[in-house]
């Protein structure tokens, strides 16, 4: 099968596009580099040292003997995509290319009109070509389970039946979006979902929990196949940030009582589940939603987890783990309901891998190696939810009490 | 109280402007402009001539002696955004400033991206303006019953209790909207709830009908207070077009089986809806959504209306007006559900003044005065939301059947 990744240089695009070239399918990958341009921003680099993507790509072709072909440009450039989608004629296009990181998109007006921008425009400009190109070329759109929030019922895969008034309707599941970053992906189902009525576009949208890990079968084996680790407060994510506290002795930093509850799955997952995706097509017309993870946890239980086996993993005494609750930058609800429903995907053949002792006794190999990189101070979260970064007094009595 | 109108030039921002100002609001309007340059770019102008928003505001304040101050400008332009709103500081700010035709939005890529960055991003920038400066502001923002489709179950006022599975929680009602404009209207209410949650802003979300009528009490007072008529199959709504149509001895053209229905609102309850909505503000940190609307017909009960009424208000024998139905350049639904709720207003007011004979003879007055300035040509839809108009052959199976 020809597949086109967008986003096919970032932490999960690469390991994708090696694992669907693994196994035999036509790859290309797309990306314009700014996940990149992002560590530039920030002043952050990915804990695991990552080769360019031309070398990549030769490293792939030497190893395995398979090419992948590159397109270097931007989704929000219209005619560059119109031009890939009609060189490659993919049969499937799956989508990362995405600016994915919620503090990110929270940092200030600028960072929110850019997210917003970039990852609905960009997603218009490939719905676009595949509706002039080729409306069979299947859509695997990667969104997040923060598109739903933490609702009081039970989170259908993207579609709900209600019973209201005596009559019933097939509705999409009602979003409750925890950022900037999150909205934008509810834009695009939005989008999508009106593309599959109008276009008889065919379309899967996958609602991804909090990846972990650090590599899977394929980018082990060299290191310059090696896919990025983050653990800096904007693009990285709670179990890796929480292993290389463990790691540098620092006490896991919990934001607010960490009883706020995220899905989550592991990196080798993720590969399984686009593959799944891809050769399982939807219809046309079809907006399909799969709920992407494998399994639910708090914050307090995946620093409990971390903390516990820590001390079992470095096999020396006095290596305790402290656990520090700080504010929360965030505006979430705690000690809520989350029960979410995952089983499409398992349904058409993912085995999930559970997070394991196994698992984070690997992340704290990973984290060991590479200790001499990470830098501490950019672990701490420094964008706040309800402020915005060009804060003025709101109003004359909010100003009296400061 | 000061009230701040986006989109001030437009066909509903201006006659609101006005209603304001007269009733002792201190009121300032904004334009870039856009409106004006969407008829010069379709070749096309409002039915009845309006004069340029600097000749209407010292007309208004000749007559009335009420001031209204302006701004010209772009809402995708932050830092203006952010002046204006900490020059002016209102209390109240309504945003009409959009993009607001669906046909417009579905002529290309181009006016697709075009409309979703537009009101995407200047919606984006009004937020941040009112989080950084006054989060009292109450937003009163327009969106459109478009946004909801036609589902099979009653449409409640923008949030709806939903039981599954033994539980249940208050969720925002779930979407469906018809066109890409619509998408940017749920694009804005999703961003708006966000902004509430995390930030405290108070809002309030009209889903509007479609708006029909002509003038109000305070733009009739003087020709140079005139809002603009459109009639264009772009811009145009169904019963202004259809009354043009009937005037010129022309078939009503229906789109598909007219079976396909619609919440319709007349322009002076409009203007009544936003000052009841700014004189009732929401709460502080509430996203409150009324159905601006106030009652339902088909696209086929209107051309009724309009074709039984036309003979009598003309007086003359053989004037008997056809009903043509021609291909529906949309993609919706027939012969479906339609039940709206929409009580919140008229429990905080609203008097509706549903749609009645001397209203359409009125509409007939007016068309009849500027019959000479139709242009005919317009008035036919030339927008297919099937196609984009940069078409090529689908896939070599759909290729074949041509």
């Amino acid at each position: 099968m020809r597949i086109l990744v967008l986003g096919g240089d970032g932490y999960l695009g690469w390991p994708t596009a090696l694992h669907l070239s693994a196994l035999g399918h036509d790859v290309a990958v797309n990306d314009n580099f700014a996940r990149r341009g992002y560590d530039e921003e920030m002043g952050v680099e990915s804990l695991i040292p990552i080769a360019t993507l031309d070398e990549r790509v030769a490293t792939w072709h030497q190893i395995s003997g398979n090419a992948i072909k590159t397109y270097v440009g931007d989704l929000t450039d219209a005619a560059f995509v119109h031009q890939m989608v009609g060189d490659f004629r993919p049969e499937t296009i799956v989508h990362f290319g995405e600016q994915r990181a919620a503090p990110y998109s929270m940092i200030d007006q600028a960072h929110a009109v850019y997210t917003q921008t970039n990852n609905v425009v960009g997603n218009l400009n490939v719905m676009y070509a595949i509706a002039d190109i080729d409306r069979d070329i299947h859509l695997v759109k990667l969104g997040t389970m923060g598109e739903y929030g933490t609702p009081n019922i039970d989170i259908e895969e993207g579609w709900i039946e209600i019973e209201h008034n005596g009559r019933s309707d097939r509705m999409l599941y009602p979003k409750r979006p925890g950022s900037f970053y999150h909205c934008s992906k509810v834009h695009d189902s939005t989008n999508i979902e009106f593309g599959c009525r109008i276009w008889g576009m065919r379309a899967t949208d996958l609602n991804q929990g909090v990846v972990y890990g650090a590599d899977t079968e394929q980018t082990k084996l060299d290191p310059r196949l090696a896919t990025r680790f983050d653990y800096d407060g904007v693009f990285g994510t709670v179990l890796n940030r929480m292993v290389i506290q463990a790691v540098l002795g620092h006490p896991l930093t919990v934001y607010g009582n960490g009883s706020q509850t995220r899905g989550l799955i592991n990196i080798v997952d993720t590969v399984e589940c686009i593959r799944i995706a891809a050769e399982n097509p939807a219809q046309r017309g079809e907006f399909r939603v799969f709920n992407q993870m494998t399994e639910s946890m708090s914050i307090r239980q995946i620093a409990d987890t971390v903390s516990v086996e820590y001390p079992n993993w470095s096999r020396a005494n006095g290596n305790e783990v402290r656990i520090e609750h700080v504010d929360n930058p965030r505006v979430e609800a705690y000690d809520h309901y989350y029960n979410v429903k995952h089983t499409a995907l398992v349904n058409l053949g993912l085995k999930p891998t559970l997070l394991s002792t196994a698992l984070i006794d690997h992340l704290f190999d990973v984290v060991d190696r590479y200790r001499d990189r990470v830098d501490l101070g950019a672990i701490m979260p420094t964008v706040s939810w309800r402020e915005t970064a060009n804060q003025l007094p709101h109003t004359a009595s909010e100003l009296a009490k400061t």
